[in-house]
């Protein structure tokens, strides 16, 4: 597949374009800044020689061309991002990996946007799109290690069947992880929101952990 | 530890119930209505004949006499329910395990209470217990089957350090579960609303799934 990712100059971003493109499709990334987004390709290119990635370098505005756009954005930029590529966007499966989280003394805390959650102010401002929320719960560290797969369970939901199927598909390229069909844009809520548990876990344990669900045969 | 089961006569409480006594604890269920929980405590004690489960049966009132007090009430009665036992609970690990819920269609979606969650609403009817909430999201069949350990990691948060301390211990009491520490009573809100999640998995593949975090070593 060929996938931009809005905001891939971030930890979240950048770990998912690397892990994308070592799972072989072919990735263009984009920032605000171009020249930002050209450091960032030279670093995961260099930091990983072996894997050979095929990774471009863009604006926003040519990552928004891609087939299936993610955004990752910070969490506040996310829709205003979306809204200014109304048209890039239009008709597309848009995956949206952002979690409205702020940090109160040592402890992460989710915040509610006015939607309910990011995804859903995403699919507001993007009305022609399909959007799917998804990858909320995978450290960004860990995304980003290609010296091993991530081994975790990644939550989808969408409002459109096509746009679930379509991100479950490339998380299932992606070594040892399996999408799980988690129902409609109203579970983003919940699902964003259970990342703040998951820092706190990250920060109280000292790790980086990641979710399994037992019981579950796909 | 002495334990009591407020609203012990639906699925989540019998459950815990049941698994709280097969694991030594001495339990008490309370319900609204007596007879009910001497009907549910019958119906426990005559299903795990092979378990000796020492079950005593009362009402709220003489269950929140116990040690240790668990709050298993449908989610809209649970601070009500707390309110009316503030005395009996003074001082007490007070252990919330609702989840504000509704179905919308095929569909589990969570709801906000007034305080974000059910437990943040319980420790303000009971500013002299310590509230932890924990326990969510175990599948209340697979609690009350004895037939078989749950394997699950168990959240548990708080504002008070000792009730953390108190619920995990209880957690780690049952075979199979860990307890994790997942920060301050503002962490309710998003592990009470991502039972829904759970819920709609468990919609979706027709299982009973539970939650396991990789990378944690307690």
């Amino acid at each position: 597949m060929h996938i931009g990712v809005l905001g891939a100059t971030g930890p979240a971003g950048s770990g998912l374009a690397a892990r994308l493109a070592a799972s072989g499709h072919e990735v263009i990334i984009g920032s605000r800044s171009h020249e930002r987004a050209v450091e960032v390709r030279d670093e995961l290119v260099g930091r990983w020689p072996d894997h050979a990635l095929v990774i471009e370098a863009g604006d926003n505005q040519a990552a928004a061309g891609a087939e299936v756009v993610v955004i990752a954005t910070p969490w506040d930029g996310a829709s205003t991002t979306a809204a200014s590529l109304v048209e890039q966007l239009d008709g597309k499966v848009v995956i949206c990996m952002a979690n409205a989280l702020t940090r109160m003394g040592k402890e992460f805390q989710p915040l509610v946007p006015p939607r309910g959650s990011v995804a859903g102010n995403v699919q507001a401002a993007l009305p022609g799109s399909r959007v799917a929320a998804a990858m909320h719960h995978i450290p960004a560290k860990e995304l980003g290690d290609l010296s091993h797969p991530v081994e975790s369970d990644v939550l989808v939901c969408s409002d459109h069947a096509s746009a679930t199927d379509v991100t479950s598909e490339l998380i299932d390229s992606m070594p040892d992880m399996r999408a799980l069909d988690a129902g409609s844009l109203a579970l983003a809520a919940p699902i964003e929101a259970f990342t703040a548990v998951l820092l706190q876990l990250n920060v109280r344990y000292k790790t980086r952990a990641a979710v399994k669900f037992t019981g579950i045969t796909r």
